[in-house]
This record gives C-alpha cells, structure tokens and sequence, in this order.
C-alpha cells in the first residue's frame, strides 16, 4: 500500500504544480506579442476528453445504407431490366384453373362457422349438454383445419393462393375456439350466479348505476349481456373483426375517419405493388443465382448469396409488418368501427427474443396468452411449459401454411419457431446478452433467419419436384 | 368562422361523450364474464398515439450496413482472390530508382530553413532592414514551393511518393511563413515598447509577479521573450512540433505517456496497412471496372460504378482521418511532449459546410485564420473576400499536390474546393437547409465528391498518358 501512495502523491502534485502554471502560462501569455493560441487539450478520440458526442456519425450510416442500396438497385436494374409487372396476380388468377378450390374452400367454411354458432343456441337451449358440445365443437374446429389441408395436398393448386387460403382458414379456426370458449365462461358464470347471492346483487347494482345515468343524461349503455349476442351479425362482425379474441362488446369508435380510411387504404395498394416487385425485381433473381452454389455447395458463395438475399428479404419483411399490422388491419377496424388499434407494440426496441414475440403479433399473442398460456397455468403447468407450448402451436401453423401447399413435409419452419425457445432462454439467463446487445441479436436472427428458411424450402422443392437445382428458375407464375 | 364553429362543437362533444362512456365501460366491463381485453387505442405508427420511440431502428441501421459491406467484402474476395500485399510498399521503395530525387528534395529544405533563420537572427542584429528582409524571405519560401515542383514535373518520379514529398514541402511552407511573420509580431511590439512607457511598465509588472512566485515557491516561470527564441533547437522544434503555427512557447506536456504512445503507435501501423490493403483489394479493381462504361459513357453503369467506388473510398477517407489526425499527430506530439492535442473538432456533427471546414483540420484552419483571414480582415476586407482567399489558397494547395506530381494540369481538385464556397453560402443562407439536414448534406459533399474527383483524374491520366482507357488497369506500383 505504502509502494504506491508515494508515486500517487507525486502525480497529483505534478498535476497541482501544471495546473498552477497553466493558470500563470494563460495570464501571463495573453499579454505576449506572438499572440499564442495553442493550449493544453486532448484529442476528441481520446477518452481522457470526455467527448461522447457523436450523433452525426448516425446520420452516416443512414446515408451509407441508402448510397449502397441505390448502387444495388442500379446494378439490379442493369443486369436484369424491369422484371416487376404489377398485372402478374391477375394473369395467375386468371390463368390457372386449380386456384378455383382455395374460393371453394373459403366459401366451404361458413358451413363450420353455422355449426359452431347452432351449437351455441342449442347450449342456452339446454338441447345441448356441456360434454357432448365440447366434442362436437373440437370435431368441427379440427375438420374446418384438416380438410382444407388435404383438398389443397392433393389438387396440389397454386402454392400462393393455398398459402393465403390457409391462412384464412387458421384465423377462423382460431376465431372459432375463442368464441366457444368465451361463451363457454358466459354460461359457467351464469351457472354460478343461480347459486351464489352476492354476485347477483353486484352485477344489479351496476345495471341500477346505468339505469341512473340513462334518466339524467343522453349517455347510454348499450352493453350486451349473454345470451343477447348469440346472433349471427356479432359473430359475423368479430369474424371480419381485426382481433383473435372474442369479447361480448368489443370498444367501437364513434365515426368512421374518412381522411385517415383514404390514407391507409393508398397505404395498403401502394405497398402491396411494392412488395410484388421488389419480390419480382430482386427476391427471385437472387434466390435463382443461389441454386447453383447450394447445388456444388460452395460454402462462400452460399454466404455471399445468403447475406444478398438477406436484405431484400428483410426490407420486404418490414414491408410486409407494415402493410398488414399497420395499413391492413387499420383500413378493416377503420370499417367496422373497431376501436381496439394496438396490433402491434415497439418490438423493434426489444430487448430479448422473448419481447419481440409479444410485441410484433398482438392478436395472436393475446389469443396464445388468452386461450392457451394462462390455462395452462391455472392448470399449474411452469411458465417454461406454457411458452413451449405457444411456440409448439405458432410452429405447428407455421408449418402447416408451408408444408401443406409446398406438399412436403420439411421441419425448416417448425425448427426455427421451436429454436426460439432456447434462444430466448439464453438471451434471458446472461445479462451481457440484454440491452442494446440484445436488441442486436433480435434483429439478427429475424435478418439472417428467414433467409436461411427460404433458401432451404426452395433448395428441398427443386430437388422434390425437378430431382436437381440446375438450370431451374422460379417466377411468381412459377 | 361560425360555420367552422359548429363542427368543432359537435366533434368535441362526442369526443366528450366518448370519454364519458369509455370510463362508464372501463368500470362495467371489468366485471364481465368475458374479461375483456380490447381497449380503445391507436396503432404506433398513427401519429395520434404520439409514439415516437424508434431507437431500436437505429440498430437496425448499423446491423444492415456491417451485413451488406461483409457481403461485399465475401463477394470481392471471391472474385479478386486476395490482392492485398503489405509489402508493396518496399518494393516499390527498392525498385523505383526515380524515387530518390524525392529525399533529396526534402534533405534540400533544410537550406531553406537554415536561410529563414539566417534572415531573423541579421533582423535582431541590425544587419537587415524590415523592407529588404521581408523581400528575401519571400524569395526563399518561394523557391523552396516551386523547385521541388520543377524538380518532380521533369523527373516524374513515382507519384506516391511525389505527392507525399510535395506535402513536406508545403507544411515546411506554411511553418516557415509562420515563423516570420510571429518573429515580425515581437519585433514590432519591441519597437512600439520603445516608444511607449505604459506599456513597458505592463510587462514590468508581469515580470515582478513572476518574480515574487520564484522566491515564494519552486514553481519558475520558463516563458521565452523575444529574441531568445532565435535557436536552432526552437526552430527545429517547431518543424517537427504537430501544428503549423509559431508561438515562442508551446505548450508543453509534463511527461512521455508509454502506454498512450505504444497504443497509438499500434494503430498508426495497424491503420496504414488497412488502408494500404483495402486500396488494393477494392479501390483498385472498382476504379479499373469504371474506366470501361467511362470511355462508353454508359451514364447508368457510370453512376453504378461511382457509387460503388464512393463506399470504400469513403471508409479509407475516414480510417485516414483518424490514422492522420488521431494516430499519427498524437504519436508526434507524444514524443516532443507538445500539449495541444487539439488537431481536430467534432466535424461528423457539423451542421453547416463552412463549420466542416473549420472544425475537420484544426492545424490548417488556425494557419489560415492567423495568416490570412485575420490579417486580410485587418486590411477592410469582407467576411466573403476573406473566406474566398482561404479557399482559393486551399485550392491551389490541393491542386499543386496532385497536378504535378500526376503530370496533369487539370482543374478538379481546385473547383471542387472553390466550388465549398458556393456550396457554403447556399446552405448559410437557407434555414431548412441547416440541422440534421446540413450535416446530411455535408456528408453527402464529402461521399460523392470524392468519387467524382478521383474518377475524373484517373481517367484523364490514361487519356493523356495512353490515349485510351481500353484495357488499362492500375496497380499501386503501377
């Protein structure tokens, strides 16, 4: 202890006896006829100067990203021409006969969505008993979910369109089970209520608060009760209804906004266009030009394709967030007079894997927290168990919107889902790996993730259908 | 106006209402038995949510431009190979015989100093009068620009090494100039002393303070005065010394900082051979790629390629702004215990062109507002004739250090340095073209103009030196 505290004293009395003369240098010099006008300072770049501010160096990197961008368009646009044309959708439609069973199947599913709202009438009936219902609501659900499946595996139609059909046909499915099970705490509560006195008594109080405000004022409550909203323009209107859960009265604006409806629905046409040609003018160039490499299974040029594919990818991803989350869904509630907008949260601020996947997809993160994680846990399950089993059923669909109009049965998409789970248990356990860091690795496994997927699927349908990678190109017409 | 009023009414009524129900409905529904979730709520992006937390998005930004430039180093490594070599620079040291004229180019400068000295020690003996001497140290400076000039347009030696040693000799120009002129300061501030006892009596007074304080304590003032600084040791000093300016006492840090010094002494090394390597791997092979759509005028790929060649230049700018400004000048200084680190300002923040100017070479900026703005100022001129002169002197000095040495009295290199002063006065004039819109337009300046300038040379030095830009390519050793 003693070794060091003299050559401590010895520097600060240094630094005492500099400041002492820097304070008579700087008298002393100003008075000089060589007006002297260097002092004593440190570089910006050294830490001892304290200097932190760099804000312009972000305005750099912007400019950067959008210099290197422009340069790839350019290139792109030299080396392939214009290949994006906005009247491809109508000609696939037009053109290819097979795409006539997706409108089968969607028009098919108002037979499931009728079942399921009979069985509700027959339970307030009391026709219907609480056990066989149950069955024969899942034995609806799981046909209206399995027989789209199979007409599109085996008429084998147009892999976009089956796409979007499934993907209707999982939202209703999804619809479907919060409905029953929504109704189904109607009727248990109700049950409840013939047997305890003190409930009653609450709910009349509030119904004789509201009476009171109906006498004095215009305000009126117009709150549904059960059984009133078992009639089909409520379950028609939640069906259409940007949400996964059901409620008996869902908040509605007052007006529809018609400056902000033109607004979103420009929005959504532009977008949509956008996403069509950046997919035609450089997704499908590139993916083409990776075959070959994955084919001879060049290492390097596989990464150089992957990252190249990798940023157009992401920027149609965002894209796509946008267009759904933000135009789509706003244009339909704007409609309906939905007033519950908050479709997404900040995830592009998470900080850990899990964050994201509550905050980008709010309908169906309230549909998985609703109807699955919070069951299981008053079922006593732990939370691991609960967050495996969400991720379980979001890679199942996933799956199943791929595999299904793909017709093969690859784990690329089911894996990476089921993946999320370690991740986001190792991003949560080390402090190191929250933060901005873990902003980073968010972002990076949504960049670098999907490319990888894609590259595979296309990789796996070559050599399922055409036995080889080369010489094979995709178009959006195929 | 009353017709606006009613409306307004209206819509702030029922938003009233609105309110009134929506708290009516808060305390209602949270009884239900549906437990209800949806909430009245704006999306994010709406701007009526007043969301404005983007942050993550920042990181986005940096993630893309570090995966898109790892792409484009993967995709120039699989098509160049590696082309970087540390050792070219010996080589081309050993096998270049023209080179030496160079170093005895700079051994001869010491001539020059030795005059310009010479000439201050004859002014305090008396020996020379004001009006000669001024006229023979105009002579000398000028001589030491133009010979080595006259010397490397005859020989053509190898123009690196040309542009490095004109550099010398132009920093040896503007010290000198320096040296003069402060030296001229003290002389006539004596002359006035001479004639004005006020101020005499000032300096007495310092000198006494100083006095008092070497009897009290050890701390010793050890200002030189006039003409004591006139010793070889000083002047050599302030040759090395890492600024362009003369005062009679620098200020002098308290001791050699090792480990500072090895630190920056590993970057200096580490950063030229960056450098050196990413001129051979991607400057090079992109400039040869651009000569071909040039000599076409293929304007589409003349843009592509100018992009392309304005990020990597755009990097080596920026790794040489720190090796020159941070590294090396902060080694110099080290070494010669010199206290002003000031070699730089926040420019990357600089929200204007002149503030980039005056903030990005703190050693130029204070020669050209000692020697020139100042004393031009003191002469009546404006604020705009002034500015005009530095930049016409930047100019010529930025053309003198690559005409010559390249053989080619072209004008690129001075319009686009007296083009700064157009540039500056526009964007002065507009406020929305200040703020973050100012710094954008400073960078993109310093992005693109590069290019364009380098482009411009390259190809004019094949024109006139091989009449053709058809399969020419350039290498380092050329």
């Amino acid at each position: 202890m003693a070794s060091t505290t003299t050559p401590r004293l010895r520097r600060s009395k240094s630094v005492y006896k500099i400041e002492a003369r820097k304070g008579l240098e700087r008298k002393e010099r100003v008075w000089r006829p060589d007006k002297p006008i260097h002092r004593h300072a440190d570089s910006f770049f050294s830490t001892s100067s304290g200097f932190t501010n760099y804000r312009g160096l972000l305005n750099l990197c912007l400019i950067l990203l959008v210099l290197s961008n422009m340069r790839l368009v350019l290139e792109n646009i030299i080396k392939y021409g214009i290949l994006a044309n906005p009247f491809d959708w109508i000609h696939l439609f037009l053109e290819q006969p097979y795409s006539w069973p997706n409108i089968l199947i969607i028009l098919c599913m108002n037979i499931f969505i009728l079942f399921a709202f009979s069985f509700e009438r027959l339970f307030t009936k009391g026709l219907l008993s609480e056990r066989l219902g149950g069955v024969l609501q899942a034995i609806n659900v799981a046909i209206l979910l399995l027989y789209p499946a199979i007409v599109i595996y085996v008429l084998h139609p147009n892999p976009i369109f089956s796409v979007a059909c499934l993907g209707v046909v999982t939202i209703v499915f999804l619809k479907l089970v919060s409905y029953a099970c929504v109704n189904k705490w109607c009727r248990d509560e109700i049950k409840e209520d013939g047997k305890k006195n003190f409930r009653r008594r609450k709910s009349h109080s509030v119904c004789e608060a509201n009476g009171k405000i109906d006498i004095h004022g215009d305000i009126k409550s117009t709150l549904v009760s059960y059984p009133d909203n078992l009639n089909l323009n409520d379950l028609y209107y939640f069906l259409f209804a940007p949400t996964l859960i059901y409620e008996l009265n869902f908040p509605r604006s007052a007006r529809i906004r018609k400056r902000f409806l033109v607004k979103r629905f420009i929005e959504m046409m532009f977008l949509s266009q956008l996403m069509l040609a950046l997919t035609q003018q450089w997704m499908i160039p590139t993916v083409n030009n990776a075959m070959k490499p994955l084919a001879e299974l060049d290492i390097y040029r596989v990464v150089e394709r992957l990252l190249k594919l990798a940023i157009p990818n992401h920027f149609i991803w965002l894209i796509f967030f946008y267009w759904f989350f933000h135009s789509t869904l706003n244009v339909v509630a704007e409609v309906l007079r939905f007033g519950d907008r908050e479709f997404y949260r900040d995830w592009w601020n998470a900080e850990t894997v899990s964050r994201f996947w509550q905050d980008w997809n709010i309908p169906v993160h309230r549909w998985a927290s609703r109807h699955l994680y919070k069951p299981l846990m008053r079922c006593g399950c732990s939370k691991l168990t609960g967050s495996i089993m969400v991720f379980f059923l979001s890679a199942f669909f996933h799956e199943y919107l791929l595999s299904v109009p793909l017709r093969m049965f690859k784990v690329w998409a089911f894996s990476a889902m089921i993946g999320q789970v370690p991740l986001a248990y190792v991003t949560a356990k080390y402090k190191c790996l929250q933060g901005t860091m873990g902003n980073v690795i968010m972002w990076l496994s949504l960049i670098m993730g999907q490319p990888v997927a894609i590259l595979a699927y296309v990789h796996d349908y070559y050599i399922i259908n055409f036995g080889t990678l080369h010489n094979q190109t995709i178009s959006v017409g195929h």
